[in-house]
């Protein structure tokens, strides 16, 4: 079958899996929770081909460890889809009712987006958990996982759809791609596909945003910022910048770039310097920061840099609009952080800043849907349209308006024979 | 100044714009009420100039009609800003609260979606319901309006201009363009510029979905249903099909297709087709339909057009299932009706159609902001991402995650040292 036409079929069982009940899309995930456990040893086996594989082709530490699916990663991931079951349906919610007349009732009611495109890293857990929001949320998924990962999706996918099959979801509701070229032909899909998520580097995603006409949801880079303002406790800011830079250098939601208030750069440069040492993280900083402590010279390059390495940009800047105006200007709409004591100035920071997460005295490696308490997500988005942020369950859900009459025509309210009364009704589901 | 550089000074602006209070947005739209009314005699000899030309250019008399401000719009104009100013603050609204640990405090709050690029008809009016729902959510706006309005959308824009600067927002929240060509520089000004909405013909709002990689809100075409069950009332059924042909002929939620249950074409069709020849509706049909009566044969290319006029093409289904696939198929999942007495089979219909509007007996011309009561709309959106259907204040409106610690990092969590609580907090302004 051709590739579009296999999309097409997906799109036609959208509204089949939209229309299904929450214990239909419940049962479908008791199913595949248990298909997992009674299929692990081959799973496992899958994986340790997967891995083997890695090896031999020199794949890095981090990527293996990621790609590495074991009793901790099934247990996480199965105890995932319980905590889902366990959720309120996020469909058919009446959101508002309104009596716009007698006996034409307005309704909005969640429904699923339709059908999903996720391109996700080599991470097979990703894989069940992608499923899993998609199963409970109603949505149809076509699913391309990271090459490193083909054996352990292949065994996953088969094992989860053919688990849904049998709960008696329609068997399109869920596609798996395999070969890299497939991906620019998802892209083409407008006409059938709603959403993709793309999660990986900056330039995949930027590559995946400027090739389709399909609305992209996810984040190119990362560039995120802490702002030490002139009235800032240096012994929170110290180890916050340090975990911030540390905790995980290549993730979206690390620091790259420091701006300090002058009036505090003498106490804390040097305190700073020393913890960074410690870490062999190595310090950037504009003329202003060099007079103070040693450092390597910026360059206004590194105001555009997302590092995903052991680096960190400094540089003064006289007040915090300066520090706003420069986080505005050259950050990603990502995460940025103000460290003070000075609630107002706190509140100014937080207001003004144009990303999805504005933080005060904590790391910005707290931006992420399990940290904000959300179970799993399908990424974190930087635009400012529909869901922003850690995206879970509820970013892939729309409503529609439901328009219930009795014979109703608009002519009669267009020459007054009629009036609207717009009475709002108690939310009923 | 270069157009580029002039957008990105609106782009400069929209965080200021974004921390100003309700207060200081509803002083702003009151200022614009009455500089609004002071000035009408200016706005009105605006307009006359407009309107001259127009007729001198020989503009048809829908657009002529669309195109006239005078007392009674203004009288509109200025009742819609009253409205918003008793209207509750879109903004800095939160969502939900939570605290994820001792002194951790997470919060999503509303805010702006930052500049919003509005293309729109030749309506002056709306010129100034755009501008009012901008400053009450706190958006800045880039304003083009249809050239026939050119006079008359200087001077309004200038008057609100003016009173917004005057009331203390900042002067570049809002900017007007005049020139067509300064479209096509707006598409590219994808790093200032959050999102566009387009109105306007289907072609053009093609155009603009296809040269930007700015989001677009709206809708392009609209080819809306009407499928008549074998239960339905055709009592109600008739009025309805033909108020929803003929109240507003070349408006998008007009019905273009009808979809027929078998059953029933032998008593619905005649009665229709007397119905429609008194309002000189041209019947097209398939070749079920002209064994019933007369009608012009209808061909594939029916299926997918938009007849903006006094057409109507007509099907028969075999079953509703049938009237589902086509309508999904060839929609623009803009606005589909059943009509049917039949409770279960309208909730079928609706849960199955992949449409923003999905009604039961009653005319499809009721998909509009104003009869939703939602006061005025920028615009009725067909995606399923953010708003969907009629576009009101909440369209205009995104968040952010605001986290609140006290020294907070995150390798005392990934170390096990310390647990997430997560606690919901009551809500609060």
């Amino acid at each position: 079958m051709l590739f579009q036409e296999q999309v097409r079929k997906v799109k036609q069982a959208a509204p089949k899996l939209a229309a299904t009940t929450n214990e239909q899309r419940n049962a479908a995930l008791t199913a595949v929770r248990e298909a997992l456990l009674q299929h692990q040893a081959e799973i496992f086996e899958a994986n340790k081909q997967d891995l083997a594989q890695a090896e031999a082709d020199g794949v890095s530490g981090p990527v293996r460890k990621r790609l590495k699916f074991d009793e901790g990663k099934l247990r996480d991931v199965t105890a995932g889809i319980s905590d889902l079951t366990k959720m309120e349906d996020p469909l058919f919610q009446t959101q508002f009712a309104r009596e716009l007349d007698e006996g034409l009732v307005l309704k909005r009611v969640t429904c699923p987006i339709g059908v999903i495109g996720v391109i996700f890293e080599a991470r097979p857990d990703a894989l069940v958990q992608i499923s899993a929001l998609c199963i409970k949320s109603g949505n149809c998924v076509i699913l391309k996982g990271g090459r490193e990962a083909l054996r352990s999706n292949k065994k996953l996918f088969d094992i989860i759809h053919e688990a849904i099959i049998d709960a008696g979801l329609p068997a399109d509701s869920m596609m798996q791609l395999e070969a890299r070229s497939e991906i620019n032909e998802l892209l083409e899909c407008h006409e059938s596909v709603d959403l993709l998520i793309p999660r990986g580097s900056n330039a995949f995603v930027q590559y995946i945003m400027n090739h389709t006409k399909i609305p992209v949801m996810g984040h190119a880079d990362g560039i995120c910022h802490i702002y030490v303002d002139k009235d800032a406790d240096l012994a929170k800011a110290v180890p916050i910048i340090v975990d911030a830079k540390t905790q995980y250098v290549s993730a979206c939601n690390t620091v790259e770039t420091l701006l300090v208030h002058e009036a505090i750069k003498d106490q804390l440069l040097p305190m700073l310097k020393e913890a960074l040492d410690a870490k062999k993280v190595e310090l950037r900083g504009t003329k202003d920061v060099a007079a103070v402590v040693d450092c390597v010279p910026s360059t206004e390059a590194d105001d555009k840099t997302e590092y995903l390495d052991y680096i960190l940009s400094a540089k003064t800047v006289k007040n915090m609009d300066e520090a706003i105006d420069h986080i505005n200007h050259f950050g990603s709409h990502h995460t940025d952080c103000i460290i003070t004591e000075n609630p107002d100035a706190a509140e100014h920071f937080m207001n003004l800043v144009d990303s999805a997460g504005v933080y005060q005295n904590c790391s910005t490696r707290f931006a992420d849907g399990y940290r904000y308490g959300f179970g799993a997500e399908v990424g974190i988005s930087t635009g400012k349209l529909h869901a922003r942020g850690p995206v879970g369950l509820e970013g892939l859900v729309s409503y529609k308006y439901k328009l219930y009459g009795t014979g109703q025509i608009v002519d009669d309210y267009a020459s007054g024979k009629k009036q609207f009364h717009f009475k709002n009704l108690a939310n009923e589901r």
